[in-house]
Parts: structure tokens; sequence; C-alpha cells
């Protein structure tokens, strides 16, 4: 009886596939570079592979498989499986997905942002197990979001609920890569840490990363700051504070449970983890408000997991 | 049958209490000063006498009424009927008030944040008509709000959200009265309008309203500015701009069809309406992503109106 869904988590980079049993556990996986620039229908091709191999390593067929769910690194329609482009990719304007896929491999196919669907898999399997409202904000060369109320993920009426990357700090500050000034993902997104750096460094700040500004990455100045680098703590503490008033936006629309942040700069900790709950804390006026904020669980796996899921939570409403 | 119910918009200056219909019509309403001063024992006789007054003019007895509810202007808890403190009134530290008024009236009774009612009485029967995500935002001495998502007013999970006046627009900003920097009510309330136009009239800007220095109200600068007061109308512009960064982030985090604005200063109409709608549409980066603006419609009735049909819903709920 079909009761395993395949997750799929497309990014500009790598894509990742994998199968997925109803007990959110990976059963089989497989992962291979994008190779976005050759555009949608090698990409497509790319999927439709990728399915076959991990239906064939986890020895199911496509009647084994209930579902398809793709998280998707761009705008689209859930209801209509349409893409409508790809920031990142080039040949994805108004892509047909769910139907394209469903056609080729024969199996119901959903589609989802990305981020949604990493927060999602947070939600049913990782650090927002438990709760009922929770945000997800996922810390990347850009910054994306999921809202989930009430048990369901937020997508809103045009389906593009949960951009926290563009939620407003500072109104007339720095320009952000989507035209407007002061989005939260001009200050705290991987290459916005790495730019702000630069700036402390061109201000004449000397740091244990000064003779590396070419190719400095939010890596190296996390990792200076936790080993006590002056500049770089700086950085790590101010990326928690920007995140935390956005938090704080979060918490004053929303009043959730709990706030999972992901990402590879996570691994940074309490210095990052500590500034944002500080900001936070110091906003809230409300008594007995509370918001757990933290890190992330399943990594590059939630992605896949919570795409397949979505897929699940789909074809229950719609079977 | 009992098929009314009793909403009261509890306010630090007046007290509103009506008998409300099936079809949320307004059968009988009274209103007096709230005389907060004169502690929370007061004001609740005066409650008990408001229910008594509506319920002799719209000639029911206390059977033929379902439900009190009761929009409150501070912190609570609704599940509890626990009202935490109310900031502008003395004397509502820990109020247990659903229960006091159930026990003096012999209704159940149930308590709502009053931006809360006032959301949900456009949402049923006023601008909010036949959307399922909304927000909207009353512009008053503060700015309060309410978020209602798929239908349901979102309440979070300490009853707090909702906050819209404490979403931060500019970190660092204006200090706010709730503590933090950079609020939208440190620039948007009717009292921050009135000190962001006093600053400008210190910096030696000259308008038809320097001689009015001390007495200055926002209805004054708003009239000003549609009369053409080019200061004035400076300040109106900007305040539909800072609102319109507020409801920028709104959009970015719940993409909701709708965001209501509320409150006195909606009178200024189209200049303040096109300012906010600019700023919004100028920050929006989804394709496809939309969110009407619109006026409130009910004026003070909403809360009345909201109040009562919350109690419907909470009754409904746990009958």
């Amino acid at each position: 009886m079909a009761s395993h869904y395949i997750g799929i988590d497309l990014g500009g980079t790598n894509f990742r596939c994998g199968v997925i049993d109803e007990n959110h556990q990976i059963v089989s996986k497989y992962e291979t570079p994008t190779n976005a620039q050759e555009g949608s229908s090698a990409v497509i091709d790319k999927l439709v592979d990728g399915i076959e191999r991990v239906c064939l390593t986890a020895e199911k067929l496509a009647d084994d498989i209930k579902g398809v769910g793709i998280g998707f690194p761009g705008p689209l329609n859930q209801e209509r499986g349409l893409v409508f482009n790809a920031p990142n990719m080039p040949g994805w304007e108004n892509v047909p997905l769910a139907d394209i896929i469903r056609e080729r491999t024969g199996i119901r196919t959903f589609i989802e942002n990305d981020a949604n669907c990493a927060g999602w898999g947070e939600f049913v399997h990782g650090a927002g197990r438990g709760v009922q409202n929770m945000m997800m904000v996922t810390l990347g060369t850009g910054i994306g979001g999921a809202i989930i109320i009430g048990g369901k993920l937020h997508i809103g009426r045009d389906g593009a609920a949960g951009e926290l990357g563009h939620v407003p700090i500072i109104d007339g500050g720095r320009r952000c890569g989507c035209g407007a000034s002061g989005c939260v993902e001009a200050y705290a997104s991987a290459s916005s840490v790495v730019r702000r750096f630069r700036d402390m460094l061109d201000q004449g700040w000397k740091s244990s990363l000064s003779d590396r500004y070419d190719t400095l990455t939010s890596y190296d100045i996390f990792t200076a700051g936790a080993a006590g680098d002056p500049v770089a703590l700086h950085i790590v503490e101010e990326t928690g504070h920007y995140l935390g008033v956005m938090a704080s936006a979060v918490a004053e629309l929303l009043n959730p449970e709990r706030c999972v942040v992901a990402g590879g700069m996570i691994q940074a900790g309490e210095i990052l983890f500590g500034a944002i709950r500080r900001t936070c804390l110091n906003r809230n006026h409300h008594p007995g408000r509370t918001m757990e904020i933290v890190p992330a669980e399943l990594g590059q796996n939630a992605g896949l997991i919570g795409a397949a899921d979505t897929a699940r939570v789909r074809l229950e409403a719609a079977p």
C-alpha cells in the first residue's frame, strides 16, 4: 500500500531528492548539482531522473508513492502548480512544474516555496514539534522564512506569505536586493554579513581577517567571532540584534510559541542566539508574552522532509 | 429564543454598550464616560448598569441574551477571562472580569482585546467582508491592530497577537511609549503625528498652524494638510509612508487580501491612503502579490459589533 512520499529540495546550486516514509524518515536519498544554467528543461529531466533513482534505491514503484512534493526557490502558485520564475535560475518563466512532473512520472505532484518546505519539515519533525504557531527563518545567501499558524502552513492570498527576509527593520537603511531599503536581508543574510564586515575594515578597523578581505565568507566571520576577534564578534552580535528586531515584529504580530532559526550561521551558537534573544526580549512589552528562539534540528534534510509532507497535506485535503 | 448578544467597548475615556442582533445590527445602545480614575469596581458597576439599560431599551431579559463580549483596552487572557492590567486605567491588575460580569448578570461573558474586537467587527460586518485574511490597523492615541487568518481572529499563544503599533520600522529610531525604539506607533499615532509636526516647527518651518503650537491636535494637522499647508501635508504623507512600511511588513509575512485602516485620521482620505499604498507597492517585490488598503466602514460601532460577535464565536466553539 502506498504510504511513502517523495520530497525534492531544488536549489540554485544543488538538488536533493528522497523517498520519505510515514514517520518522516528518509528511506533513500539522491543529491547532485542542479546545473541551473542549463535551463528548466534540463533541470526537469534531472528531477525525473532523481525520482526514478530514489524509487529504485528504496525498491519502490511509482504506484508505491502517494505523491511528490517539490520545494522550489522562487515565486509560484501552489494551487495551479505553476512556477512564476526563479530569481537565480534561468528559463523558469511560467512553468507548470507540477503537471509536467505528474505526466512524466505518473505520480501526483505539488509545489511549494522552498523556505516553506524547510519550515514545515522542522514543524513536523524537527525543532518546531509540539507547538501550534511557529516562525522559521532560514539564513543563507538570502533570508527565507515560513509561518505556521494553528498547525497549518500559512501561505496567504497569493501563496507569498513567509517572506521574512523582506520585513523592513530600518526604513531608509541599506538597499536590499529586492529594491526596497532596510529589509532584514540587507543586514543579516550571509552576503550582507560579509558586506557589513568589509565596511568596518574599510573604516579602518583591524581584524584577524583583515588580510582576507577579498575572499571573506560569513563562515569565516562567525568562526573568527567565536574565537574572540572583536570586529567579527561585533558583526555577529549586531547580526543577532537585527534578526531579533525582525523576530520581534513577528512576535508582535503573531505571538507564536517558537521561532526556529536555520542555516549555516546557526553554528555560531550562543553568541548569535544570545543576541537575537536579548533584542527580542528588550523590545517585548506585553506581560506574559514569550517566544522560544531555537536552532533548527534537521539541517539540509528539512527541505526534503517538509516537501514530502506538504504533498501529504495537499493530497489529504483533496484526495 | 435567545439570538442576541451584548457588545461592550470599554475605553479609557468612554464606554459603549449595545444589544446586537444576529445580523450584526445594533438594537439598542448606551454610551457614557468611563470615569476610569474611579477604579475597576466602579467601572464594573457601570458595565453592569449599562447591560441592564440596553436590555431594557431593547425589551430583552437576560435570558434573551446569549452572551456578553467585552472589548478591553489592555493585556488579558481570553480563555480565563482574566484582565492582566490596563495601561490607561488604574486598579485593573488581575481582574477576573468575565466571571464577575457573568455572576452579576447571569449571562455568559467573554473578553477580548479592544483592537481585536474592532478588527473582528470590520471583518464580519464592515470593510473586511468577503476576504479570508485581513489586517486591521487602528490609529488613535496609540496604534492597535488585529490579524485575521483563514477567517479566524488570530490571538497567538498568549492572546497577544495583533500588536501592530509595536512593529519596528526604524531600529534605533524614535522612542516608543512601550520602551522600545522605532515602533510605528512612535511615528504614526495621533500623538506622534503632533510630536513630529512640532519638531518641524522647532526646526524653523513655517505653517498656518505655527501659532497653535501648544494646542495642536492630529486633526488640526490633517485638516491643514488637506487644505494645502505644506508642512502639514508633508507630515500627513510621511505618516502614510510610515504606515506603509509597517503594512508592507505584514504583507511580506502574511500576504493578506486586505488591510483595513481605522481611526479618526482616516478622514484625511486620499492624501493619507495614497501615501500608504505608494510605500507598500514600492516595497513589494513578489510578482502577483496584492493587498487592498481601504478605510474602515463602521466607525465607533466596530468595537461593539465585534465584541458581541467574538462572544458568539467563543460560545459556538464551546457551547
